[in-house]
């Protein structure tokens, strides 16, 4: 496996991480997703990490490079799915991954989303969220 | 990392394979889904499989399986994001994966779960796809 798949749901872009992340599976990453979003004029994107058991400095990191990149190119995220133990190791460990919303699942995620784009754009013409 | 998430989105439900399946996965993703199905009462699945670099009679059996329970528990499968490799060699070794619908991605996998939702459940009140 040496790609991360980036699936186009409507004006959203997702992402579900299932793998352990290393250097170079996050700088492909960083490459595939910035380049979709170019492509496809994406309006948002969410990060799944459900199957993460943990999120360290590196995957924190990341998540806040993805967001700021993604933000660059006038797309919003959230990263959505984060398991409860997760949270807790998190502010534990004092990281509060700055610049980056989350959402509990892949649905809160879309509803913000589109909330947000609504509000960002009020006079294109076709509909947030997906069909 | 032992288990695929299953990411719940409207009235569908969403499998990413990226890893490499093995039998106790696949038995996992099984018990996993058709619980999901149960729960949510989903009426369709996408089974995204654009990390797959090949698709073995393993898999497609489990293709196969996945599909058929989740027909007696009243939710359609179709399979996205096939690679043209992946194609190739699956006609050329003679698999046809009976009883799977496929599409080309994701958007197009949930056009075709809303328009057959819509033939099979004709009065229902709220609308097809996701919102």
């Amino acid at each position: 496996m040496e790609r991360i798949p980036i699936l186009k749901m409507g004006e959203f872009l997702l992402v579900s991480i299932q793998v352990d992340m290393h250097d170079r599976l996050a700088l492909q990453l960083q490459d595939d997703l910035t380049e979709r979003i170019a492509a496809t004029s994406a309006r948002g994107v969410l990060i799944d990490i459900s199957s993460l058991e943990m999120v360290d400095s590196f995957i924190g990191r990341m998540l806040g490079n993805l967001a700021a990149m993604s933000r660059v190119l006038d797309a919003q995220t959230v990263v959505v799915g984060m398991r409860p133990a997760v949270a807790i190791t998190l502010v534990e460990l004092g990281m509060s991954l700055p610049g980056v919303r989350t959402a509990l699942n892949v649905e809160r995620g879309m509803d913000l989303l589109s909330s947000s784009a609504d509000l960002q754009v009020p006079g294109r013409e076709h509909g947030a969220g997906l069909r």
